[in-house]
């Protein structure tokens, strides 16, 4: 039978994972917004409710909307739907914040379709939404969400994903520095063109890193996780990134990088405990500072979007 | 009992496959050349015998011998080895021909030294005499001889090979037109910066292509196999190239592209039957030109060097 109304977590991703920018990444646990989807008479999609931040309540401003819209657009339901947003991931933290409102919502109202889509057309209808966030479709955080896991994401035009296999024991360690970083200088910052050897380097990385996934390798997934062409460029818009990066590393991280487009910093690690002497290590570099911070350990989450 | 003489067949094999430039390759079967090695009182490197082609005799300007003086120098037996080289594939060919006679030869070698180099050593030895070859050290070639199948080269310095798991019903078709590509020209023609747009979507594919060979996904195996960095440029210098690689396609290939450098052209196939196909394509395209050429087809060889 199928519902009238749902209520789903929709986690925080980490994209642009080192080597794999524009194309990997994978799905949190702990930290997620929350939203609240219901069938409505009249046609239609209505924020009705949203906590935590301050976001526009017009569908047509809204990435989950806007998302929304989309997907209404093509299932033509003679209803509509009310949504309720409780977010908890902070919008220009850089794991994937506008994604999360985006994707859980299609969820949502797909769930409410009884399912009529897959999770490909899904993360699809979400892009319009992530679109509206960002300036251009992409979907390298949408993914991680939808399918859960890691996430390659082959082709945006047409929409290809692949759910690549998750080691058991991988926990991933975020900190959050909180500034701001302008999306255009993000975008400024990197070069147009990149010299050949580093590109080839970067693609045995992400063969590499993919093969260590299906393989359970984490010794390899640690020589894999490099990232010559963007993190030189990327990593000097977040203060004591090196610092915070050499701390990761020194306490038992197999990797860190720049989450998405930052300002967030992720490391992945084998184990919980490395992650939390992780967190700690991270922890102590920005407590030196005057920049607030904040610190997640999350076991990477293999079923993505959930009902709760 | 490690025995005092050996006969080895080294196969010939193809690099650079398509979206993996410089770090993917795979390992032919029903072509490569044939070498025995013998150990002798005295102690150094001695080509005694060279059929097929003709290659210089001297150790220190033979590809085969720079390898097993390379060898021997960190090995440091108490008695030397005479080489005799059957060569069957044709140097400048693109199908690893070099690579053939300096991988074999050191296999060989370690065969008859009671195996002390594991095989990445085995393809570290063999890289001093590509070098000789080809002016640096590569291993893309190498690896995929030594170890079998599909091998990515993660990098060279230090030398690391990781082997992929080669799908069951994957056969190669080659065609060698017989035309001469300098490996300046070769080199020349290559940018040296490239849009980044292109790289991240070479880097999906490698990414992609190496899931493909994980799960046995042919049709993803399919999508993947695109290159959209080395071969625009440098299948110009391949008469023909469009013609055979359409004709491949267009007869049930799954993808096709330069081998090595060229001037080989390979394509890849699910089952005898379409690899076939693909090869009496092939040269209806060549047939009508002036260019001499000769064709292969062969399953993928996941064993690599081999005695016989």
């Amino acid at each position: 039978m199928i519902k009238n109304e749902i209520k789903i977590f929709s986690p925080a991703t980490v994209a642009n994972v080192s080597c794999g920018f524009d194309v990997l990444g994978f799905c949190l646990e702990t930290i997620g917004d929350e939203m609240v989807v219901r069938k409505t008479d009249k046609k239609g999609i209505f924020i009705t409710k949203i906590e935590g931040f301050d976001l526009p309540f017009e569908a047509e401003k809204n990435v989950a909307g806007v998302s929304a819209l989309a997907m209404i657009a093509d299932a033509k339901p003679d209803f509509g739907f009310e949504i309720e947003i409780y977010k908890r991931i902070k919008p220009g933290s850089g794991i994937g914040s506008s994604s999360a409102s985006a994707s859980g919502c299609v969820f949502a109202i797909n769930e409410l379709l009884g399912r009529p889509y897959n999770k490909t057309q899904v993360t699809d209808f979400a892009m319009k939404g992530e679109a509206l966030a960002s300036g251009s479709e992409h979907a390298d955080n949408l993914a991680p969400g939808v399918f859960g896991g890691f996430t390659l994401v082959k082709s945006t035009v047409p929409l290809e994903v692949l759910q690549l296999p998750t080691p058991k024991d991988l926990y991933a360690t975020i900190i959050h520095p909180q500034i701001e970083i302008k999306t255009a200088d993000a975008r400024a910052i990197l070069p147009k063109t990149f010299p050949l050897q580093d590109a080839i380097t970067q693609w045995a990385n992400v063969g590499s890193f993919v093969h260590a996934l299906h393989t359970n390798d984490y010794e390899l997934l640690k020589r894999a996780l490099q990232d010559v062409i963007v993190e030189p460029h990327r990593s000097q818009l977040i203060p004591f990134f090196k610092e915070v990066k050499s701390a990761a590393l020194n306490n038992g991280a197999l990797g860190a990088g720049i989450s998405g487009a930052g300002p967030s910093i992720y490391a992945l690690s084998k184990g919980i405990e490395n992650a939390k002497n992780v967190e700690k290590a991270m922890r102590a570099v920005y407590s030196e500072t005057n920049i607030a911070f904040e610190t997640h350990v999350s076991k990477i989450n293999t079923e993505g979007i959930r009902e709760i």
